[in-house]
């Protein structure tokens, strides 16, 4: 089912799915990158919200999205699926269907993977491969902010959050079927931006990881955060999922991008949210953060 | 915990674990290797018969094995552990400390990962990307066997098996702390061998394997199976786990490198173990596999 779903194999690589390993040609001369994150059913997904070619789309997207984050090109994952014994075959050909369609549009070729028996709750895990945009090997990372750099995201942002609370339609797409920002992430890294992660576990809560590894703090002015239409702004600060990118860098460059400049960092070595007045907003959380 | 049991970066590793992804350098002219193995609490390992360090060790290596099985040379893992959020800490340690043992023991570095909250069962997946021996990026593949090859294996076969139903301790190691043949792969390799797997599966179903990948047929003669003391021969036969290699080529090389010759690849399309007066063994099974 799997090798059928994966479609015809890249001339760059040399052994697919079958053997014990893949094997392929990497670009010559670029960095490799690689991510890998793991799913688990009712903990980051269900399906009570979603199908399993939404939740398949969503594993997949979810890597794209960290390899965009790094300004990088994905292009070789390799799934495992644990997955009920009684799970019907229409259901594990959905989810695979949606894993290869996530894969196909940012063109991804899917070389391997280990599909298991997994009785009490469903499970997926995507590694995925990519390379550095040119052999330079310069990538986005966290910890280049500078103070004085413009904070920009790209958006709306709280869409994703606002499904898993309302279920309203018309958050649905944001929640299932996210689009990685590759092609931005590739031109911040062109344009000369150094600095970005993805919106993964809310702005608030990504912002602050920036800021810690970058050793400063942020302001940022709620009023200029894009919310997703209908969502509010605090869920658009601290709602998880949004895959879209968070960038620091000059404020022209950044804005050129398409990015929505909320603020800039600053030396002292924390995040607020201020109000048009100047005055803190707080919030009770700021974001969602696996078990770890 | 994850960062600190992971030792320092090697000097080719440029961004670790901490950013969205992470970025290294690979050897230049080198082709790109990877797999992955998802293993299930109860499915593949229980904490009834091994620890978690035994479990960390065992995900690592499995992995380590299939990279072995093409003569590579593993580099860089990805581990994603769902964990019951109630886990004590210290077993979580375990689990790293095996995790890691392992990889260093094979220079593997490990560059990151995804730590979750899975109240059903634990499972651990590891992803590993590894390179080719040179830069003419030959390997061992499945599919390289010729009729009139010998087939060998490393060993011994059935301990690991024969552990799960006894749970003697002479057994023990075989089961819990498999050492994948990297070193054996390399030579094979570079002896001129073209074809091999691990043995995961159980000799007889991993050969068949081959056998199907290369369009041949096997006769393999029973009494000269490296049989682990105190296994049956049907376990090493049929049970799973050995992470041993089983590779085919001329006789000589094969002994050359330590291999136990066991057979021959024939043209006809099937595989049977005969006995020293050329009877055909029959068994009722040829081998543990994993629901697909």
């Amino acid at each position: 089912m799997f090798q059928e779903l994966v479609g015809a194999r890249p001339a760059w690589v040399e052994i697919g799915i079958g053997d014990d390993a893949a094997v392929w040609r990497p670009a010559p001369g670029r960095a490799a990158l690689a991510t890998t994150d793991l799913l688990i059913e009712e903990v980051h997904f269900s399906l009570r919200f979603m199908s399993w070619y939404d939740t398949g789309w969503k594993a997949m997207a979810a890597n794209v999205s960290d390899i965009a984050a790094m300004g990088g090109v994905p292009r070789a994952a390799f799934v495992s699926a644990g997955l009920s014994p009684s799970m019907a075959t229409s259901d594990a050909r959905e989810l695979y269907r949606g894993l290869a369609e996530c894969a196909a549009e940012y063109e991804v070729a899917i070389l391997g993977g280990d599909t298991v028996a997994s009785p009490a709750a469903a499970v997926v895990n995507v590694a995925l491969y990519g390379e550095s945009l040119s052999v330079d090997g310069a990538v986005l990372r966290r910890d280049a902010a500078r103070a004085g750099d413009a904070i920009g995201v790209s958006g709306p942002l709280g869409g994703s959050a606002a499904f898993l609370r309302t279920q309203e339609a018309r958050f649905r797409a944001a929640h299932v079927h996210p689009k990685p920002r590759v092609a931005l992430g590739q031109a911040l890294l062109q344009a000369g931006i150094r600095c970005a992660m993805d919106i993964s576990d809310g702005l608030l809560a990504d912002l602050g990881k920036l800021c810690a590894a970058s050793g400063l703090g942020a302001v940022v002015r709620g009023g200029e955060v894009p919310v997703a239409p209908g969502a509010s702004l605090e869920l658009a600060l601290t709602g998880g999922e949004d895959y879209e990118l968070l960038s620091c860098g000059p404020r022209n460059v950044l804005e050129q991008a398409g990015l929505t400049v909320i603020g800039e960092i600053v030396a002292d070595g924390s995040v607020s949210v201020v109000d048009a007045a100047g005055a803190t907003i707080t919030f009770e959380s700021v974001g969602y953060d696996a078990f770890r």
